[in-house]
């Protein structure tokens, strides 16, 4: 695979350049799961047990009997830092589109093991007390979180909105938010044991970088002379593009159940890009055929930071925000359902017996099990 | 009431002066609170209601059934700091007890609603992936996250370790902890609708400052020729002291619900001192008539920030991390219950009909609804 830079072109903008070091957090983060693992049997003390299935997976699942609970954390990450910019380049408050990055992170997380998400709780960690000062920011964090939270049909259970001066930088905010939901019927499980050779891929599109990847992308905007107000296209700025609010998966993953569809497997394509696709834990081969359309800011990014399609895919969601793995007979219903929820949606690929591995075949790329080591 | 400084003592130090401004964020928090609650029609297209006198309240709770889910978000707040710093000069580190620290957070707010906390979610938002490198730290979080956990009777489910460079200060770490439970059976719900005149308060021991009021401590520090090393008790330095992890309550919970006793309604005495104990929104009376022994390192501060008692209270847990309201025929059990948990506990005082007021007799302190406006 050769880099698609020229000797003439500045040096390629990795991943781990703009201060995100993966192997460095990893170690900890399978630490962490063992341990987090070796505390399941306090849920037997309570007459419950866990899904020991979601361990890995996006949200952690327990069995209560009735129906599965569901849970999880997430956070934002850098996007706010964009807005930040943004505010002082253009006057404009995107704070609105920050609160459903937010809320799609957890949200998005959370719908993937077949769970309604029912409550956001809000965590939102500001640099100073005077951070809440500025009523129009104030007002539409609030107000996009309100309206994310309506389009998602979870109620907004409260939240915490700590001051931590000397923790958060000042004039910054640490945003996250957590997700409660329940799999009913127990039916609606998709931690995977039911995905097998011969089902679909069905890929979701993506609004734009979504939440991941902005670390590089505020570090590609010191290599643009017009920096965030360059124009991608004509009459839309890299800043702006960036800050197109990430999509809300659950009405339709809501809609595909109320249509009879159970998907058997989900992947938010989230950090790690395209390599998500392989976080099932069983020996299977994703074979894809078909590639959404690479929003522009993602193709823009791509280009100037020098990357070739492998790094590409392996960073950004290149168009695929969410994968959803359904028999073979549902693709192209669930694709009609999708649609109909306003969310553009692609047949594109099918999962295969063999090594695990995913195949990217219009881009002749492919990811082995070892370009995903997160268990 | 007179301070209790001399004319040529420093001048007080109060909580704004740490950096923590209630009035600056109690504002966005009311705006929140607002627009949270119009989303709570949301679980009717789920067939669910939420508790609505669980608004306002430490943790949120939902209607789905067969009983109530219960949820919540926590931070940590500043005490990680404090951490960093005895770790600079005493190489301990002391992370294993920040981890307790942060899971109280979320516990003790959970269980105020009669819930059984089952799950945990970890929120690890570094300064820089570095922050994770550092193995014995990491080791000491992760260690002292599952031992907690463990206390608790809760599963730890997973959580989310983003390195936020630029939001997170560099070196730093913002904990937070999501926690999901339920109220089950249903009668264990104590939001409060059975709080009367003539139940009993029952205080249970804090084991220091907790992880409130921590802004104020780090700001005194800078008062104390010998800073966080200052001996506040032979053998026992400020810092040392300041950093005993929180108490964790729900074994008291759950063991008093073993023991056939329902509390009417619990408060969490976290920021605004004892001014949570009027959290609860009907026109009562608290009249407290035995205070707990203070820990020496909140009489420590008190003393050194210049607080009279006024101010102490009502900042400070001053020796009572929870309290549990009873029926007065089941206050003295409630002791012996939860002094068999290991947490010392007493019987503090009762509720009586008349305006809303808090009065602590033993120090002639009083508090009124004008001072805890956060609904």
């Amino acid at each position: 695979m050769k880099p698609a830079t020229s000797p003439q072109a500045p040096a390629p903008l990795r991943y781990e350049d703009a201060g995100v070091d993966y192997d460095l957090i990893d170690p900890l983060k399978v630490k962490a799961q063992r341990a987090a693992k070796a505390t399941s049997v306090q849920l037997g003390v309570h007459g419950f047990s866990e899904v020991a299935a979601s361990r890995g997976e996006s949200a952690y699942v327990v069995d209560v009997g009735p129906f599965y609970l569901a849970s999880i954390v997430e956070c934002l990450g850098s996007k706010a830092l964009v807005a930040d910019e943004m505010k002082t380049l253009t006057g404009r408050s995107f704070y609105a589109a920050i609160a459903q990055d937010t809320i799609a992170m957890a949200v998005n997380d959370l719908i993937t093991v077949g769970a309604t998400p029912l409550v956001v709780q809000a965590y939102w960690a500001a640099g100073g007390s005077d951070w809440f000062a500025d009523a129009e920011r104030a007002q539409a964090l609030v107000e996009g979180w309100k309206r994310a939270c309506e389009t998602c049909g979870v109620a907004w259970g409260g939240g915490e909105t700590p001051a931590l001066a000397g923790i958060v930088e000042a004039g910054r905010i640490d945003l996250a938010a957590s997700c409660t939901g329940l799999v009913n019927p127990k039916s609606r499980l998709s931690v995977g044991d039911k995905l097998a050779p011969g089902d679909a891929i069905v890929l979701l599109a993506s609004s734009g970088i979504h939440a991941n990847g902005l670390s590089l992308a505020r570090k590609l905007v010191e290599r643009l002379p017009q920096g965030w107000l360059t124009e991608i296209e004509p009459g839309l700025g890299y800043g702006e593009a960036l800050l197109a609010a990430t999509t809300l998966y659950s009405p339709v993953t809501e809609a595909l159940w109320k249509a009879g569809i159970a998907p058997r497997y989900c992947a938010n394509i989230t950090g790690h890009g395209w390599r998500k696709l392989l976080r099932h834990p069983a020996e299977l081969s994703y074979r894809i055929h078909t590639l959404p359309p690479v929003p522009p800011v993602l193709r823009f990014i791509a280009e100037h930071a020098g990357h070739d399609a492998r790094e590409a895919y392996s960073t950004l969601n290149m168009g695929a925000g969410f994968a959803l793995f359904v028999a073979a007979d549902e693709a192209e219903r669930t694709v009609q359902v999708a649609r109909a929820q306003g969310v553009d949606a692609w047949v594109a690929g099918r999962v295969e017996a063999g090594a695990k591995q995913l195949q990217i075949e219009p881009i002749d790329v492919r990811f082995s099990d070892d370009d995903l080591q997160l268990r």
